[in-house]
């Protein structure tokens, strides 16, 4: 069986229900309403964002008037409104609402205004010196804060059929085109981001433009290790005095060696995955093989030595960084929020170019655990790093432990995550749900309906995560591929109620479609232990806890003090109460619990006694005020 | 009972053998000679010290003459040329050498040289700008410099009896008092050390003026917040640009309260720890009981919550420096050989204010696993960081574990550990030995003959800490004080071969002498296991071992992968054979080794294997090339 290769559907041929439908209304009715009053400065409380007011004034500058109170916030501010847009327009795809579409077009006509003449956009540089454009790709971000506003572009078209953003940028587009190809001028983005931004432009408008433009950065990227140098000896001025002959400063932008030598993951761990996701798309849609080799080798580099259990990635904050291989140290963890979602993005265009299940585990992994913890289940807090350890008293007090919070902050100036889980979750269909020609693709398990462009249409009934029975109804004509997560082992399919013997190729299951049919998938519910290989120095030895794809920790508020839980490994745990207040399952492990003590040593054997420890969802943990949590236990 | 106070004995009194031999001998014949050429900048392939070039060129300068290539080194290089005279003095006392000698009157002759009319000695300032002198005690490290030399200067008056270096530095603590007391300038060191400092002049020349200084630094410290503040104010230079804003500055600095009130050990360790023995010190000798109860609370905290089983203290890289309670990381530590040192000072001062076991329990957990370690077997190489546990692949490498180096390196530029080594070991009598009148205190078993002041005169023999069999001969007249380790839970004592009924008082047991007798202390030589309080996140539920005041860990070298090794907590570890490449007896230990796997985490329950797993002694690791090492075992 030859496969074609699959896309992602769109956004628009979804219709979620269940688990996934209601994190889409929490981020409809909460997380999208609160970041617009941010952006327009009306959210009390909250650091200032100013981020339309640059655009307004930016479109002043242009128009010759005074340019009020001119630019304020980070040099890539500019992105927070783009990843609002690109939320949003998600948002309209899956909950119409003609009030959040107009104030789209008013924030869309706004930034309309603040593009030059020969589609320059970007306000930093047009408010305080347009002189100094494409002078700093090493630290200024001007491709990368493009990138994102061409991905609102293609949202905002797919979701209204309007074209005034995807114009605007479509003209942005030429203009780096012109600076960069036609004019020849040196330069690859300091951030990756555009790479994959004008993949989707090409897919979305065959404009060739954005494919060269993309080819070019990919394949310019690391061939001059004095290129960042080269420019910063051109200028006068620093945004944030990185200087480009430190030592690792290549390696944290990915630009150490040309991309299809690449062999380890590292770096800024955001960049890289955006980086990869670029360059997997690049090669999916070319056919460019050498390419598609170092994506396997970063993936395998990931998923096998760098990636935490709960799907984080980038270990260090110095740098928000890849660090070693095994190198995955559980309390002083970064894990971004923004890594694990630009994971996903790779796993997703991994999946494009082949159908492997271990790149819809990946997408599951990193989703149900690090992306959903990064937002607290109200929405309105959200964490960036994502320890899979915490003490307070420790983290987020001690230098090395600073970053890693014991409960999620509001609005951070540097306001990456908070939109980066906005969008993903808004166009989570476009993640689990696949197709080509012939076949329909289901890689995540995600309730709701889903309208194939060969006319099949699914309907997903099943209170996944928490149940692992999943039914679907679907009419059509045309070859299903259901996707069997990798850890249910065993696994039963029912085709109209009859047993189907389903070979599970790859990781998926495939099914012939003629008509009507009932699918009844029931995966493994049962949670498991999960160990980790004695070559991670942090946690040789240790034990998790999985069910479904929901990795589990263990809090104080539950437990009392958790580092004194020894689990009891020849236990089997099992499913406790549903918490209404978690809106999740709970897991009882049969546990021993060691005898405090105020002694730091002591030759004295502990006293262990038995106890019964509760785990809930990794993704549910600090929603209950301060308190203890470990991942990894003894 | 009431004890009247004892102080430490004079180096002189103390003739070593044995173990403490061996490493007196190393740093006479190697760490010595070698620190030597360094100041001289004779030493090939080292980094240059320039030291007593700086001392050279401020004669120049005072002389009127051109200062030659000027001062080169960091802000404190007079200090190394003061720990070098220090050591090299306590040498002579135990391997006289009349060209060491010689040598020190004439590093000696060169410094007095550098010493300006009015008392004023420190060649940074003599040669770069002597109008900024004590402009920037934030910063500057004038006070610390002028400790040291003090330090120096006691030292070698003891082992020659000659004043020249002490007259000079008498002359300097007057200019000292002048400057802080007589004209009233404010002012506490930014660097602690010279308070111990003043209180060793008091009491070996009776000087009055350098314990009111001391009283005064004391008193005054913490007592202004904004001293530094309104001190850079006026200036319009930096050493390191250190902000005396920043938030944690005055606790990194032991400023941010009188020394009265101090609750919680804070800030750079090595600071804290020299503070502190300079106000255990000046309690001791005013009976300054607000003082001594502040000391109590400050050794409480840092013997119960801060400091990890081999006696390092100051867990972080970050400042070198306490951090919060319980936060102990092995393989992050920081653990400066420096402040484990400076734990030895703190201890044996609060000796001298009430004899309890525990101060010489903790001497000799610093001296025999920090301080060791912080030497190589060959003396020739040396940590400053001393961590419990290194990855090659990780430590050394990744941004958290940069500081934690698997190999030791040589000579640095700032240079404070090695010759703080040297100084320890060459003073080792000084911290194993005190006397009051009536009293002659063992606090630490030690090999040699000491004669104590009221006549008695005491011949240990043993093969401590390799051999638990303690051997002492002693005539005269008096009572003889023997500490009994606290990890000996049984011990035996016989007098002139009979039993003798011994009776542990505060750690130690007490013997009546009149005429010569002979004693035999045994102490419990079986390795025992260590657990971690369940309070310390990194390594609750983790076992270490321990031999006599031993600490041992696991290497890779002998072991393959530690990481895979778990110990079987119900068996008993024991002594293996004598191992002579490392001059220490290893230990077995009853093991299970975990299969390796290529996969990060997996949900098969580990296949796990018998293994004997080899220790050895903490101070003795990374003596065999780089390989992993832990302590803190699963």
């Amino acid at each position: 069986m030859i496969m074609k290769k699959q896309t992602q559907i769109s956004e628009k041929a979804y219709q979620s229900s269940g688990f996934i439908r209601k994190y889409q209304k929490l981020v409809s009715d909460v997380v999208i309403p609160w970041q617009e009053k941010i952006l327009w400065d009306d959210a009390p409380d909250t650091e200032k964002s100013h981020a339309i007011a640059n655009f307004i004034n930016a479109g002043k500058v242009l128009r010759g008037e005074d340019p009020g109170d001119g630019f304020y916030g980070m040099v890539f501010q500019d992105s927070d409104v783009a990843k609002w847009i690109e939320a949003a327009s998600y948002s309209l795809m899956n909950t119409p609402d003609i009030t959040l579409e107009n104030e789209l077009d008013k924030v869309i006509g706004i930034i309309v205004q603040a593009q030059d003449e020969d589609g320059y956009l970007n306000t930093y540089f047009t408010v305080k010196d347009q002189d100094k454009r494409w002078t700093n790709l090493h630290e200024a971000h001007e491709l990368y804060v493009a990138g994102h506003m061409i991905e609102a572009a293609c949202a905002n078209f797919e979701a209204t059929g309007k074209r005034v953003l995807l114009d605007c940028m479509i003209r942005n587009v030429e203009h780096i085109y012109d600076h960069f190809i036609s004019k020849g001028n040196p330069g690859v983005p300091g951030h990756p981001e555009i790479e994959l931004a004008l993949m989707k432009l090409y897919r979305l408008t065959g404009n060739s433009h954005a494919l060269e433009l993309c080819s070019h950065f990919l394949n310019e990227r690391g061939k001059d290790p004095e290129l960042f140098i080269n420019e910063a000896s051109k200028r006068d001025w620093s945004v944030w005095n990185s200087n480009p002959k430190d030592q690792g400063d290549l390696e944290y932008r990915q630009c150490d060696r040309p991309l299809r030598s690449l062999e380890k993951a590292t770096g800024h761990a955001v960049r890289a995955v955006y980086l990869y996701s670029g360059m997997a798309d690049f090669a999916s849609e070319t056919g460019d093989d050498e390419m598609l080799s170092a994506c396997r080798r970063l993936w395998d580099n990931i998923v096998k030595n760098r990636m935490y259990v709960t799907g984080g990635i980038g270990s260090t904050v110095q740098g928000e960084a890849f660090t070693a291989d095994y190198d995955l140290p559980p309390d002083t963890a970064y894990a971004e929020t923004c890594a694990s979602v630009g994971l996903i993005f790779f796993a997703s265009r991994m999946l494009e170019n082949n159908i492997r299940g271990e790149y819809a585990d990946i997408m599951e992994q990193a989703f149900y655990n690090t992306v959903l913890a990064g937002m607290a289940l109200d929405g309105k807090r959200f964490f960036y790093v994502n320890p899979l350890e915490v003490d307070p008293g420790i983290s987020g007090i001690v230098p090395t432990h600073r970053h890693d919070l014991p409960v999620r902050p509001k609005w951070y100036q540097c306001a990456c995550c908070p939109p980066n889980v906005a969008r993903l979750i808004e166009s989570f269909g476009k993640y689990a749900y696949g197709e080509n020609d012939d076949t329909a693709f289901c890689h995540m398990t995600a309730a709701g309906t889903v309208r194939f462009r060969n006319g099949m249409v699914l309907d997903c009934k099943t209170d996944y995560p928490h149940s692992m029975n999943v039914n679907y109804s679907v009419s059509g004509t045309g070859r299903l591929a259901i996707h069997i997560p990798g850890w249910s082992k065993e696994f039963k399919v029912t085709v109209d109620g009859k047993d189907h013997n389903a070979e599970r190729r790859d990781g998926y299951i495939y099914i012939d479609v003629n008509g009507k049919v009932q699918i009844e998938v029931v995966l493994d519910d049962t949670p498991h232990f999960v160990y980790a290989s004695p070559r991670i120095p942090r946690i040789s030895g240790m034990i998790a806890l999985r069910r479904g794809p929901l990795i589990y920790c263990f809090e104080g508020i539950d437990n009392g003090s958790v580092k004194s839980v020894r689990i009891n490994r020849n236990s089997k745990p099992c499913v406790s109460a549903y918490s209404a207040e978690l809106g999740a399952h709970t897991l009882l492990v049969d546990s021993f619990i060691e005898q405090d003590t105020d002694e730091l040593y002591t030759e004295e054997q502990p006293v262990l006694g038995p106890y019964e420890a509760t785990a809930v969802p990794y993704y549910t943990w600090g929603n209950r005020g301060e308190t203890e949590m470990r991942v990894w236990m003894q």
